[in-house]
């Protein structure tokens, strides 16, 4: 009997480019070799003390559903966190929680758009977006940004240029994954212009917004328009919070049709997870403002570590990236992907080596970023300038073979 | 400026038919009156010490990301687990972790069929399906099953007769989802031989398999055939281990390439919630077999007390359902939902409702079920007979409106 022949989206769904190394990492463990992972956005900070706190006063004798908009306590705790700490004002019932900002952006582009609809995105991008497009049938429409530009936006009449009948959203994360880049209010307000102009929502994925360094504050596209009903955020609390398991995530908006649709949407998969949300609305209510700042401070030390130490290596081209805890990196090689996974698989210095993401799988032009790799500096500073000097060893070793 | 219009997709998934009286329900218990609850799948036994247990036992520092394919543990467990209990045997590698059934089920509608293909279901039919369907773009196909032969299911060659060259699965709930109705082993052998003879999928979804009373053993179609690429089996804890809100499903197949396609949709998303996982891995290796037994006595003490308590009321046609713990019964009214609504809003006796789901939302058909309501016996049995009583007393009242 033949094999049934499975979708065409299921098998254009991607494997995540980050992930398809794992197993050669998880080879390379078991022979004893240490792993420097900067693959992986999965911070090492300890999770709030709160959170476990929240979550050991759950005292229900039923894990039962929770409400298919998300529980009312984290909505409220939620909105009263960001106007407590960005100082924006978004009612409780202007929250939908969803099961990770993942699945924020899949009823997203759902809602937005029908299969064939286009949303635009900028290259390099978060690559799990093109899983969402490949899930929703949504063709993203990329515009490259470059390294030497430190990935800022391109120009307005570049971005509108791109825009056609089809185009219904236009999808940004600042600060972004995979590039660290911190775009400008007058980048973000150009985009909210454009968007207005041709009347197509502005996503802001902005799971990274309180990561900025260099004295920058964390800024919303809610700072510049608050009552626009053309702009939806998407928030989360993985990686604010070192929850990226707990899977939390929200859309924010004041268009009522949007979230009508998204709570359909929340209705047909019933609810997310309850203990999390009371852990986490319990979290937001009590947690110090100081938390994040004692982070950040580890976090831009970290960057200054692997902007300095990639510095040293000759070949190598970084930014000095102002958010989120990505770079990405030029290396002096022609493949990438093959690099990287030389390092995994066919080397070590000192029975050590070295995890980086191969590049290309976060940009949607076919040869985008074939020298590049992603690195996220989410260990201690000792680990990351010992990753850096392990990399260089990596690559005399590559190319000499 | 216009609203911008959102997509046809979004504006087709329709909002559950449970809880889109559910207002009205919290309404009428703000004023004060009791609110019997026959209305949603939420079993009110206590989740099992051992999931708690699990929990505390987590001492990680950080709540982070498990594998996309789930936690191994669990799958080991859920493994061990399956051939304790129903003496199946598949291995852990078969298991792909999902945030609830649902999530399960929408991976299989993509992960089997592109826009516009077809899968054959039974009416009526767990009201989620429909929103699955919306969502992926995929067309059900119903075939319906009548209340007077116990929701059997039709003859071979009226099934085949619904099977077009878009066909790409059967979808089975047994036992089902809202009819309490358990297929024999026959109607499940006639719907493998059907899958086979034209090469389609047969989904089971198992989520209720160990609700089965009068004697009968849980059953999968596993016991069937276990060594079947056409077979995918869909399994959950929400309702076995009162785990509603931990939204724990999986995927069971020894489907290569549907695992994989799963996998990469599992990427997509990143991860289901990770303690949610660990905790359940610890409870279903140390949770004792007698568990369920005392659990099922239960159910089936509840299942006969709703239907002697609605056999005694006038003009309501009820079946004894031999599993899951719902049951579809027919009303002496003409529209169920207006009843129902009606039972919320404008009546009570001593200051008492019922809260029961308007069938129609469990049919793919048009007029169907139409004087039908679920009822989900998920009330201890004094509740019960007392629901039973003020529904009496409500068609009464309706009756003379």
């Amino acid at each position: 009997m033949p094999n049934i022949p499975l979708s065409k989206r299921a098998l254009q769904t991607p494997p995540s480019p980050i992930r398809k190394l794992a197993g050669h990492a998880r080879n390379a463990k078991a022979k004893g070799t240490t792993v420097y992972h900067l693959n992986i956005g999965q911070p090492d900070i300890p999770t709030p003390k709160e959170y476990f706190d929240g979550l050991a006063k759950y005292n229900d004798k039923v894990v039962a559903y929770e409400s298919s908009e998300g529980n009312l306590q984290l909505r409220t705790a939620w909105s009263k966190y960001m106007q407590k700490t960005i100082g924006v004002t978004k009612p409780a019932e202007e929250f939908l929680i969803t099961t990770g900002a993942s699945e924020a952006l899949i009823f997203l582009f759902m809602i937005c758009s029908d299969p064939g609809d286009e949303i635009i995105i900028f290259d390099p991008t978060y690559a799990n977006y093109i899983g969402f497009a490949a899930i929703s049938g949504v063709n993203l429409v990329s515009i490259e940004t470059k390294l030497k530009d430190n990935f800022a936006l391109p120009s307005k009449e570049i971005i509108q240029s791109r825009i056609t009948p089809r185009t219904r959203a236009i999808l940004l994360c600042s600060p972004n994954n995979p590039t660290g880049t911190v775009y400008t209010k007058n980048e973000i307000q150009m985009l909210i212009n454009i968007c207005n102009e041709r009347n197509i929502f502005l996503i802001a994925d902005e799971t990274y917004r309180e990561f900025v360094y260099d004295g920058l504050t964390p800024f919303s596209v809610l700072h510049l328009d608050n009552n626009n009903s053309n702009i939806i955020v998407v928030d989360s609390l993985s990686k604010r919070f070192s929850l990226c398991g707990a899977r939390l995530g929200c859309i924010i908006t004041n268009n009522q049709e949007v979230l009508r649709c998204g709570l359909n949407l929340a209705q047909a998969r019933l609810a997310s997870p309850s203990m999390e949300q009371i852990a986490a609305a319990y979290m937001l209510d009590n947690i110090s403002e100081d938390y994040l700042k004692a982070i950040l401070q580890e976090y831009e030390i970290r960057r200054n570590t692997l902007y300095n130490s990639l510095s040293k290596i000759k070949g190598v081209t970084a930014n000095k990236p102002q958010g989120a805890f990505y770079s990405v990196v030029q290396l002096p090689v022609k493949d990438s992907s093959e690099f990287a996974e030389f390092l995994l698989t066919k080397f070590s210095h000192n029975n050590k080596t070295v995890f980086v993401a191969p590049a290309n799988g976060f940009y949607m032009t076919y040869q985008g970023g074939l020298n590049e790799v992603r690195m996220a500096y989410v260990l201690e500073s000792q680990h990351i300038e010992q990753a850096a000097e392990i990399l260089e060893y990596g690559l005399n070793a590559y190319q000499k073979i």
